[in-house]
């Protein structure tokens, strides 16, 4: 088979469905999704056996033990995916949202709309569930997707799709409002992110490796996730109840998570106060301090932090720990060191906590909350494609309105330019 | 001189400043654009004197006249130039606007905050003009800027850019707020756009040729224009008057601009009766037309419209003409054919302008108005830095807004996630 040509043909069929999806009414939607988790239902069995054979390949190919738990599709994941798109069904559809009109001195009255992006290339590991996740979000906002997952989830990615499949055909949807690359080559990959005429955006989930590649090669704009390497930063007016509160909050939670804090900052008069309780919080969860001179002065036998640990993100029971002098310097750090994910100050200072808001360069920036808020289903936006670490387009958790533009309305009476 | 080093000098340099506007209040941000506009008249014989070299120069190495007349500065186009400077000096800040705040149930209070995109490198041909105007856009919005303008102009920019430098220093701000690459070595774009750790976007401004190469290289987010093949259609609800106004108006008011009709659809109930009454106006201002075989049986003498025809901006007195059998074909042409910038129905049918403007996917669409009203100005935005031909982030004209990102404000106290 010719990948490119392979690929060619799901984009121009994409491309076509997408025109049909992007008119089709709320109602429309609602019964397409509907009928997706209705034959979703009924396709269980099936899927779940495809998913065990995936999950079988995948041991006797070596996958760790993470890959494979990623992979797997028990009944709890199963009926959580079902949940999943039982809320997205519940989302406000933003598509065809008027807004800002405004009468102009020629007399035309000028507004947005709220439109689909159109096609959605999605790349993504080996986690049969997130096939039905972005499926679903991008048909809610009226777009069509090409779906490729990791090559080890194939089965599974091929059975669900079949299920998808059934629902638009139920309700009189082209099925090429979703597909799923059916091939393992990688070279298909390479032509999803270099079909402009056909693919309006890509976003990649995964590794940074893969994400750098992506972003690199691709011909056409990517909603990116890179690192969260988060900080907190206890200002000298923090409460200390807050602070040990977040403090511990924000790195212990979960450790895994791109919200979790990686580098704790604190302000030099309160460092002797603080840093003894905490230290001994952390330690009690089985926490390592990697800290600077002056924090290991005050905690003990933590590890010597190097340049490198404040660029890290961890992703694991690691902690860099810093004394600044003050607000300027914690600033600064945060914008030379961090990763512009999430980033939160404690304090009851109202002054610093403004500039800490107006001149923190992140997505997400907080006072007095833990940085694990920073995610879709806690801003309220029922589910997230991602988390972008980029400035343009969407910043931060990206839901239904991330995959949508708005474009200009002019409503005149005969208008021309003079 | 190595070119990479010294462009790598002039990012890192950018960056600093950027955090520096960005945090500049609004007054601060006038004032120093105040004190550009007093440099720029204290040094206008000197800014004239470096434009007539520069025009000496175009003229000896054999530019053409098109090139020669943007190059020029003459007093009226530098009045003209501050009169933009003084409208980006009354336009509102964008900076620090704050919205969207509502409680989540976990009690934390969620809104978003606008917020300058950091850093911003304009590419641009030689139009001396254009330096001013995008650097006063840039640093309204609180932006560093690195503007890189064709060769031919290079004293022109020069001159301007050290007025800008007077004015940024009479107030206190960092002269690379605003910098000119001050090399005519091509290697300085290359460079330029491949350095995301300086350069937080790219606006190209220029042929479609050199926009097409700088999207394909770059590393970082470009917002740019391509294209302007716009369509107007006339509906069989048209009113007459309307149709006939708009039609002459939006190929006939500027042949050169980006929002001037390309293509005429007409709806065939009603060929007959517009469009010799039409084909006669439009010879009469010296316009050719390409027609498909349904309109020449009606206007008689024109080219017979080819395929390419379909896809071309003329940019000049050219029209093409195509006579379609209802608004689905109208639609259909427009989205295959069309550039995506800005396309007008003319009808009296409220049914028919709806989907027109819900299923036609440009960047703007217009009721019964001439599609010249597509900019900036028109707009209301003040001025713009170019007409987005992009779905994501900024589409349309872009003015200060488009140069903004919104980040994620938190503010609680003490929440955690549980």
């Amino acid at each position: 088979m010719d990948i490119n040509a392979y690929m060619q043909t799901l984009g121009a069929a994409a491309r076509q469905a997408s025109r049909v999806i992007a008119r089709a009414s709320t109602l429309e939607k609602n019964t397409a999704l509907q009928a997706i988790f209705d034959a979703l239902v009924e396709d269980r069995a099936h899927i779940l056996v495809a998913n065990a054979r995936d999950v079988e390949q995948g041991k006797a190919g070596g996958l760790d033990d993470a890959l494979l738990d990623r992979l797997a599709l028990n009944e709890a994941r199963f009926e959580g995916m079902l949940e999943g798109l039982r809320q997205v069904i519940a989302l406000p559809d933003p598509i065809g949202e008027m807004s800002d009109f405004t009468y102009r001195p020629s007399g035309i009255q000028l507004g947005k709309m709220r439109v689909p992006l159109g096609v959605i290339g999605i790349i993504y590991e080996s986690r049969p569930n997130v096939t039905l996740e972005a499926a679903s979000l991008c048909l809610k906002s009226g777009n069509a997707t090409i779906l490729r997952g990791g090559s080890e989830a194939l089965h599974s990615n091929q059975a669900i799709a079949a299920g998808i499949r059934k629902g638009l055909r139920a309700v009189g949807l082209p099925e090429a409002v979703v597909q799923v690359v059916e091939t393992a080559d990688r070279a298909a990959v390479g032509q999803l992110i270099t079909m402009p005429e056909f693919v309006d955006v890509i976003v990649p989930r995964g590794g940074k490796g893969l994400i750098e590649r992506i972003s690199r090669e691709a011909r056409v704009p990517v909603i990116k996730h890179l690192d969260g390497n988060c900080h907190v930063f206890l200002d000298r007016e923090a409460d200390p109840v807050k602070a040990e509160r977040i403090a511990i909050n924000a790195k212990t939670h979960r450790y895994g998570v791109c919200n979790a804090m990686e580098t704790l900052l604190v302000d030099a008069p309160v460092a002797g106060a603080l840093l003894p309780g905490l230290a001994e919080a952390y330690r009690a969860r089985g926490v390592e301090l990697r800290a600077c001179e002056r924090t290991r002065a005050i905690i003990g036998d933590a590890v010597a932090a190097t340049e490198e640990d404040w660029y890290t993100e961890y992703l694991a029971p690691v902690l860099a720990i810093k004394i600044v002098d003050n607000l300027d310097e914690a600033i600064a750090h945060i914008n030379q060191y961090g990763s512009h994910h999430t980033d939160a100050i404690v304090t009851e200072n109202y002054s610093r906590a403004r500039r800490f808001l107006a001149e923190v360069d992140s997505s997400s920036v907080m006072v007095n909350a833990s940085t694990r808020f920073a995610d879709g289903f806690e801003y309220g936006l029922g589910a997230e494609i991602g988390i972008s670490t980029d400035k343009i387009h969407a910043r931060g958790p990206v839901g239904l309105e991330g995959l949508t533009s708005q474009k200009w309305i002019v409503l005149g009476d005969g208008q021309i330019r003079q």
